[in-house]
């Protein structure tokens, strides 16, 4: 019996990087596949990543009633808390003995790790410095980030619920900008410094041919201010009210972010820069060289964090893929993510595949130069294809009193 | 039967000033109301309020079928289009004899302005040109703003809806905020620039005493920048995170906003003042005297305009208040608005009565002083019982392909 009980490894789970409205899912589906494997011990969460993990910061994941469990499905930010920290290069750093020390003292014998580009990072020296002391503990990555800039994965969870709010708002925010028969621009800047898959999803909001958004550019192209004045001109002969979706990231030729260009930035009463956004650049642009009404909103963190537009796709994909992760632990793979894998389109079909970590954790996955359409002012029907199916289906929070309910743990340590 | 036809009058009913989410759910009730009334000939719409109307831009809406009425009561923005007009002052212009002749020749009896003070304004003055003149045509004013500053009202249709989603997103964004172990600061600049209402609504947010957002600031208050420094200060020893809401309206002693304010603002190039909102400015003023980490996001027009957070006390009070200018209208009643009255809180009842509209077209419901606490940074529980009746209840637009469905005419004037 005792020996048997040894036997048993302790799984633990961390979250790091940006949060999503979908990770907390792939924390529910972490937890939910641990505990119907009798072959797993504990299921533990470190708060607040590695990092709280190094200051002992774990808690007993086991003790989450049904109840709550399923909260976390609808429930956005991180219920562990987060962290920004890069392991060191060097394995040979202090470090790595004092975390694997405390992990043997746990018995961990599965470390999973949910999180983008950083994260992917931190399983992947683990797994390293662990094949190098000839530790048995496996480390799985379960991928994360609205900005769906991970390869090797037809997508991430995170992007499909981020893509279905920006189309949402895009839509409705173009609604209320037509009411007025006034010549106007709506800038919407949207989030992705180097990939665009985020705002290449406004183009998801048009409802006809010619609907707006007029114009959409992202990073993977070279944004040109005289040439966009141009193209705003010809679309405000066609219509009145012109929506321009733009990446927080875009640059001219030479790589310089539009909001740092001198016509566009501005500079506090210091003399020092204000970064104010590409939005806010292109706004002070457009009304001096046009001469027209000009809005830029900033749809900032609401991107993803906003409960309200949870793609059910995306939650049940991101449940997946923590359950995915702890299978692949169990059935001994390490350094290595859950990908996901689109084996059809029409059924749309998943299969979750862990993949080696070592491509995966440094490189980027940029938007498909073939899918930018119109000199870089549009986006092609293939990405349609794409992203449909990510933003299909509803799930709700529960609501009270006419509010989402969430479960947190607040900053005195409560769960709420 | 011809006189009979002849004794039927037509409707007609226009839409002004900024949108919100549930103006349209007004013209669905006006319209459902309407049709069922026998001695009400046609139900039409003026596209673009009374300057459309001017210029002849009139719309039969008795052609709506019930799905398309229904699917109005979730569609935000303005389904008539909206216009920014004040008629003139002096009732001697000839605007008046042209509007009355245009009125005539349409066999127009009742008609129906949606909208805040200028909307209110446009009914109290064709009403006292039809007095002058002695026309019968009875005008009837119906409330919408999300700002809720409409004097003689309980309150206003746009505020629960926009009051929701301003408590959620905060509920949201601070979740997101807390997620890290570090010491910051989020700013949420909220709508309305001379009254707090809609700011007041992120206290809606809390779950817990002493839970974010921890400082709240309104108009009605002198905002006083070293002060705010100092509580910040306080709050960042509590914990790591401190949300601080503020209204748009934000300003010092003197009147002065503090987007505009030397230490807060920004120039362009060009040494011209940039308007970057109050929230920006309190972001470089914290982040520069405090040296922590600060965000600020600007809700903007996503307040108006978001349907995926619908009250549903408000979509059904923004249709009753449409029927009952219907009624009014047909019994007799002119010059008036639609007010809501709360006969009780417990349960929560509203009766909907027609108002005098002089008293009501050029004031301002401030937020109750006795309302605002802790030296103007934070709001009493008063007004918990008086706003949660207003956001209780949800109803979701239609979704089609992972997106909300509306009804709007587009720029061609296809019905969408």
């Amino acid at each position: 019996m005792e020996t048997k009980l040894r036997l048993k490894k302790n799984l633990i789970v961390g979250q790091s990087g940006g949060p999503t409205a979908v990770i907390n899912s792939s924390l529910y589906g972490v937890v939910t596949e641990a505990l119907a494997h009798e072959e797993i011990g504990k299921v533990l969460g470190m708060r607040n990543g590695i990092k709280g993990f190094l200051d002992g910061n774990v808690i007993d994941l086991g003790t989450l009633s049904s109840e709550e469990l399923s909260l976390l499905q609808t429930t956005p930010a991180m219920y562990l808390g987060s962290c920004r920290y890069k392991l060191p290069v060097d394995l040979g750093d202090p470090i790595y003995p004092r975390i694997f020390e405390a992990l043997d003292e746990m018995n961990v014998g599965y470390f999973l790790y949910n999180g983008g580009n950083d994260s992917m990072d931190t399983v992947d020296r683990l797994s390293s410095y662990a094949a190098r002391i000839g530790s048995d503990i496996r480390f799985v990555g379960i991928p994360k980030t609205i900005d769906d800039d991970l390869v090797e994965t037809d997508h991430t969870p995170g992007y499909g619920s981020a893509a279905k709010f920006v189309a949402s708002q895009v839509r409705q925010m173009t609604l209320d900008t037509e009411v007025y028969r006034q010549d106007s621009v709506l800038i919407i800047e949207i989030m992705g410094r180097n990939a665009g898959w985020l705002t290449a999803a406004s183009v998801l909001a048009r409802k006809y041919p010619g609907d707006n958004p007029m114009l959409v550019y992202l990073p993977e192209t070279t944004f040109d201010v005289p040439e966009m004045l141009e193209r705003v001109e010809i679309a405000l002969h066609d219509r009145h009210a012109v929506v321009i979706c733009i990446s927080e990231g875009i640059h001219d030729k030479d790589g310089h972010l539009i909001c740092e260009s001198p016509e566009g930035g501005a500079s506090d009463v210091f003399g020092n820069k204000l970064m104010s956004g590409a939005g806010k650049a292109l706004e002070n642009i457009i009304k001096a060289k046009l001469g027209v009404k000009v809005r830029s909103v900033e749809l900032n963190v609401t991107q993803r964090s906003a409960a309200g537009d949870l793609s059910l796709a995306d939650v049940t994909e991101a449940a997946e893929c923590g359950k995915a992760a702890v299978r692949a632990a169990l059935e001994g793979r390490t350094a290595c993510m859950i990908t996901m894998e689109r084996t059809s389109n029409d059924p749309y079909t998943i299969e979750y595949v862990p993949r080696q970590i070592g491509d995966i954790s440094n490189a980027t996955k940029f938007f498909p130069a073939e899918w930018i359409i119109k000199d870089g002012t549009d986006i092609s029907s293939d990405f349609l294809d794409y992203a449909l199916p990510l933003i299909r289906g509803e799930i709700y929070p529960p609501m009270k009193d006419g509010l989402p309910q969430f479960l947190y743990i607040n900053h005195t340590g409560e769960k709420r």
